[in-house]
């Protein structure tokens, strides 16, 4: 047997319910690094084989885990760690540097991109004239192959000419063509997932997410792009220090 | 005719949508303050009758305003203008202090309160031991009589022994008692009304939620509340600055 399943074995003299000790030693075995963030865990049929539990525990520990947020369960792959990314609320981090830490590879999927004139909201927040135009920039991000966000940038024709000059970071761009954003004002709400997203992050339609609004300014103030990311909850960890 | 209504007339000769011409003209008219925060909006049959319109186009501009979050629908009180709270996330505002700079009255009411053991996870964030108790009080949060969130604090039992001594503000108390939160930890994420979230907070089951969750401390960063607390989207508007 798996040295990491037999460190699983319950304790039926305890009183503690069995789907609770269950739950427990693997948060435990998650939390010391025994299994790593998009690991598969092992399927409630093996846990029922090597443990020599109910189906019923092995389902009610997982719900458990489930309904903390430590594992991710997809209609493909099956059961697996769900990575935490913590963006700390107190500097502008970007994909790469939220996702790289963490061992696993950034990816961005660009899923789809257009260029049209800019829409009354878009020409106020980008200080546009009317008849300019933008191009919208639609991206998923990944983390090796866990879809965890999905974005779209709007930014001025003149500042970004063709979608595909992004290449693996927008940021990245914005500094080759000297206009970094160097600061950005980001508004939080909580959205669902419409039949859309819910295809594109692969969760239920209705899902909760969390929808972040960034306007990103360069230099002399001026703004260069807006984006709104839709982010699966269980992967993200928005955190601020706050202090009176 | 009410001044500001005739202030919303439309032109027919313009090739704008009516319902885009009278969307517009209805932000315009909130924007510039002519019509206030918590103050009623015409009714769908007043802009009828008095701007000689359909009833469709009345109702997809009120639709559009909705989109934009600028208006709230309830089932009782009709449509009203809804006031928009800035949290900016750099510093520790506690509720009073949202909602008075708008010449709102802040109501805090008390709908439910609990003393009993601490959970495991309680006893991990607010440092306390096995045998530990905690009190629970739940609260609603209005701005004049609109609710605009419910929060649910857990405290040690030795901080607060009876939920009462709260009053109407529990940063107040703490003050009181020498135990100030002097830094904070905020985590945010999405979520939705279930049925009894719906129902106190008057939104619609699956209504989608921001989810707050603060962990304060007091001198020698010793934790001594961990608060709960669901926002009504329109309601809120969660900022921050951050820079490179």
């Amino acid at each position: 047997m798996d040295r990491r399943l037999r460190l699983l074995q319950l304790d039926e003299a305890d009183a503690t319910p069995l789907y609770v000790q269950l739950a427990r030693k693997l948060t435990s075995a998650i939390e010391s690094g025994q299994w790593l963030a998009g690991e598969a865990l092992p399927s409630e049929r093996t846990l029922v084989e090597t443990l020599g539990i109910s189906r019923v525990t092995a389902r009610n520990a997982m719900q458990v885990l489930d309904d903390q947020g430590a594992i991710r369960r997809t209609r493909g792959a099956g059961t697996f760690i769900a990575p935490k990314f913590e963006q700390r609320l107190s500097r502008l981090d970007n994909f790469s540097e939220m996702v790289r830490p963490h061992g696993l590879t950034p990816v961005s999927e660009l899923i789809a991109s257009a260029r049209r004139l800019a829409t009354d909201a878009e020409r106020t927040a980008l200080a546009l004239g009317d008849g300019d135009e933008v191009i919208v920039v639609t991206r998923l991000r990944k983390a090796d192959d866990m879809v965890i966000s999905r974005d779209s940038s709007v930014l001025p024709a003149s500042v970004l000419p063709a979608a595909e000059r992004i290449g693996e970071s927008l940021y990245a761009y914005l500094d080759r063509i000297d206009k970094p954003v160097l600061r950005a004002l980001q508004h939080f709400r909580a959205t669902v997932a419409d039949a859309e997203l819910a295809m594109q992050l692969d969760v239920p339609v209705g899902e909760p997410l969390l929808l972040v609004s960034r306007l990103g300014f360069t230099h002399n103030d001026v703004p260069v792009e807006s984006t709104q990311t839709w982010c699966i909850n269980d992967y993200y960890d928005f955190v601020i220090e706050l202090r009176r």
